[in-house]
């Protein structure tokens, strides 16, 4: 997804949200804000969103001299949802279709407010989240949810690479590969995170302390940034990312950074801003379980 | 008020609604974006925010040359709010308190979404916006509705300075301007308008097409920003300003520039941004009659 005029409030907005989770004072928050002034007047509009945000977290990182900001917020989404692991698998193992209901918690899990929420009214929170209700209806709609493709993709693949997006949501993905696992056998699976901090995206100890190793092998993108940018990732992890028969992409970073490629990709994610929302053609707070060839295929609009 | 840095994101995402309002092309809006980027970096946080708004607004007109992009804007709220001089007229005349009614009313007139809503609602929108059922509340509520003290301020004031904000919104004022002589008599009164095209703020011509000069002297504040920045108003204006008995500050702009002012004046707006209500120290959305001396008195800060 290229960067749209309107990201551009919302850069600044995340700037000085990161400049405060590290500790600025008011002098180094405003300079942070001057040099993505700065940065803005030669950032092309056909970057994806992702890449500001690589600059964005950089220079907080290198003017607060803070290494890992959200450290704090990782550890302690990761402590609750580790928490919350044995109620999402009975949410699951009671569910009428328990791998649609893993799938939905997986997306449930990225946008959790970890920080305000406790464990009493998580319930409340998924069932928010997750609009039970419409449930069935979701199953039907087509267009943004392609549940019986990726069904019948995860049949044929052998090989599956999964973008893991935050931490705390690992525990998430790690049910839900579970379920993979389970209802499909004798795959082998990929789960990608990021190489170095960069906001409370999952790195491998993220994983690893989720349990995510049980359920598949942890990789590196190799990245420092909020999404999958190709261009960046390193050898070994395109090596891989080419040669799968199948790659899920997990929350809405990935998916701005991803939407263009050439390989079919499995996006899941809640369309979290307007502007992804518009992007997508769906509405704000939407589940989207979505294939970029889909889209392709629909808008007629280049790779 | 000073700017704070949450102020930041807020103006690009104001800069870029002026830019498209103005028929801006994408690759103008950009331009905008990038030279408002450019003028951040020499900007200093003890400025005011109308300070900013006025550079925004004139880099919008400079590079898209159009002098007055929000005409269409503020002819459609004056001909909207014209229509609906009756009914308000008729909700002041049969109200308990005829003059809480006006007061409030020249409020609410401030955030009529002009733009969406027709007649048939509006009644709806302003009991919304008074939440009526909670008017004896905010009459009593003494901190932030200073009911009394801005009555026994227009009985003891022979002249009054009333420094009107949006157009259309003139049409409330002009009743609460009647609702003030009809219950204090011999009063001089100044309406100042702006002196050029900023946002939709009221010119000369919107207040006499509002009926304004039959209840008040209409003059220029000399300005080209959306709130009375006292260094650049016209010698003419501030002549009227020190020597009057009151002054009455009309909306959130108004506030923002002249809060830390020397001379008392009672600021009537509704807090519409954060920012704004952690200023005041109130809610967002709550209706505000304020006086800068008890602002003053209460939190010992320099003016």
């Amino acid at each position: 997804m290229k960067t749209y005029l309107d990201c551009i409030p919302c850069f600044f907005k995340q700037a000085l949200d990161a400049a405060r989770i590290a500790g600025a004072s008011q002098r180094t928050q405003k300079r942070i804000l001057s040099e993505l002034a700065k940065a803005l007047t030669k950032f092309s509009l056909n970057s994806s969103p992702p890449e500001m945000g690589r600059v964005i977290y950089g220079l907080v990182r290198k003017i607060t001299k803070e290494n890992d900001p959200y450290k704090k917020i990782k550890d302690k989404s990761n402590r609750f949802a580790l928490g919350l692991y044995d109620k999402l698998k009975k949410k699951v193992s009671t569910a009428g279709d328990s791998f649609l209901m893993a799938l939905e918690l997986a997306i449930a899990g990225n946008i959790i407010d970890y920080g305000v929420k406790n464990s009493l009214n998580v319930d409340k929170e998924l069932k928010r989240i997750l609009n039970e209700e419409d449930k069935t209806i979701r199953k039907e709609k087509k267009t943004n949810f392609l549940y019986f493709e990726f069904k019948r993709s995860l049949k044929n693949a052998r090989t599956i690479l999964y973008l893991a997006d935050n931490a705390g949501e690992t525990v998430f993905d790690r049910i839900l590969l579970q379920e993979i696992k389970r209802h499909y056998n004798n795959k082998r699976i990929f789960y990608a995170v990021k190489e170095k901090p960069i906001i409370n995206d999952a790195l491998a100890k993220d994983a690893y302390i989720c349990g995510i190793d049980k359920e598949a092998e942890i990789i590196s993108s190799g990245l420092d940034a909020p999404g999958t940018i190709l261009s960046l990732c390193s050898r070994e992890f395109l090596k891989i990312y080419n040669s799968v028969d199948m790659v899920i992409s997990k929350g809405q970073g990935n998916f701005e950074a991803l939407s263009k490629a050439k390989r079919p990709i499995f996006f899941l994610f809640m369309a979290k801003c307007p502007v992804v929302a518009k992007d997508v053609g769906c509405n704000m707070g939407d589940i989207i379980l979505f294939h970029n060839t889909k889209k392709r295929h629909k808008s007629k609009k280049g790779r």
